[in-house]
């Protein structure tokens, strides 16, 4: 039985006994929501002192790039100095196919990334932008954590998908997310009469993504395919500074001009 | 079409023609997850500096309980000065069959609640614990605050639901919440059996919550209905000292004493 405290400050862990009494733990280290955008938002914003101080602390990263991990840590250094210079962290790409195909399941046996834990270091899993394995990669490595007895610890951060389900207005008690859409116009038509079927029997609100350069593309099928009085949630660039949440019915968007941000990462919900 | 900058720093805001320029915005404020526990988390583990500057900025509020918002603003004040004394703050409940029956759907016309807004003041919406809206009262505050075309803000802070999520290692890109199950044992056993047969045909991760002083009964329920091989998480006392998160095969945790921390409120999620 593993115990998590919320912070390095709190009190003594205690994990299973057949894991060393020095084993580290994954944290979940959350990223800032402006990765791919050409503006920063300040870290202090967003990011709790605590939150930033465990990131300073650990040297030991499984990410989905090494690049842009030490672009972060360059930022956090700026508020809270690193506990070791960025060129001594020891930093694992997760494998390409399993950040590109997605592990969505925990299909990867990452445990071989988890060495250093049970060699007694912490280890920070970060993904690109927002919470790891949270309609992000991450989540074999969070899989074999838990199959190795490891704590994990979750630290607060930016993450679009609660940031748009709560400011949307829809549904908050019951909700799914369905990931990425089909690409084929068709395909994709298709699955927005399910997903809508699905919000008018149930009530569930559905949420999904897409990539950013075909937002413009599922906006336009998002009004053609949905009833008019179907609730539509688009929420664009969350923490930026041109940041757009808006959600009114299907009749009351096609009236309106299109989003103006949907350039950014946007996150997508339709509901009653 | 309205932009809602991230923080009061942020360029200025552009709401639409028909709101006065004055219109002020409703920020969906979070609160700390130890509510009703017998601990205190510092504040500044959890809180960005920016979420703490705004909320320590506001004055209106709408709210599940008006006790429990001053005793958190008092927190408030304790690292960021009030612009104002809290007996100056002007603080509306939501009405108790509101957030008592729920409005998870916005079946209740808020907008009296958001006169303020349209007067010109920011107002935060705030609820006992974590992100308002999101597995909790708000929903119908939202939506009213769109159909006046108010900006609406969410503030990145504490939520108990991203953070068993992203720490489940269960599917992270298709996933349900689906709130309180019943209380009744037979209807709780069906409930779980559904929400297993989901799990195994789409591999959607299925997620509920429930009351703690119900949260032994839910265990024990989960172990007796559910399949040896479905993996199933629980994560109680997220951001307390006592955190604990784990997540194993039904047949592991069958195995294994109860978890420790279920007097605490605590995510359970199950699937593949």
């Amino acid at each position: 039985m593993t115990r998590a405290p919320a912070t390095p400050s709190s009190s003594a862990t205690h994990p299973p006994a057949a894991v060393p009494l020095s084993t580290g733990s994954l944290w979940l280290v959350p990223a800032p929501l402006d990765f791919g955008c050409d503006v920063e938002v300040p870290l202090q914003h967003l990011m709790p002192q605590g939150t930033l101080e465990v990131t300073a602390r650990l040297s030991h990263w499984v990410c989905e790039n090494a690049k842009s991990t030490r672009a972060y840590l360059k930022r956090v250094n700026a508020l809270v100095s690193l506990s070791r210079p960025i060129q001594e962290h020891m930093i694992t790409e997760l494998p390409r196919a399993v950040h590109k195909k997605g592990d969505h399941q925990g299909e990867y046996d990452a445990r071989g990334l988890l060495q250093a834990a049970l060699d007694g270091h912490d280890i920070g899993l970060i993904s690109e932008a927002g919470m790891p394995a949270l309609a992000d990669p991450g989540v074999s490595v969070v899989r074999a954590a838990h199959q190795l007895g490891l704590c994990v610890r979750p630290l607060v951060g930016p993450s679009s998908l609660p940031l748009a389900m709560a400011a949307s207005g829809l549904n908050g008690q019951q909700f799914s997310f369905v990931g990425y859409l089909p690409a084929q116009a068709q395909e994709r038509a298709q699955r927005l009469r399910e997903l809508e079927t699905v919000a008018q029997r149930t009530g569930t609100a559905q949420w999904f993504i897409e990539t950013p350069y075909r937002n413009a593309a599922l906006w336009d099928s998002l009004l053609q395919v949905l009833a008019p009085t179907t609730r539509l949630a688009c929420c664009s660039g969350l923490t930026l500074p041109e940041q757009q949440v808006e959600c009114h019915e299907v009749q009351t968007w096609k009236r309106r001009a299109a989003p103006t941000a949907l350039h950014r990462p946007t996150v997508f919900g339709l509901g009653l």
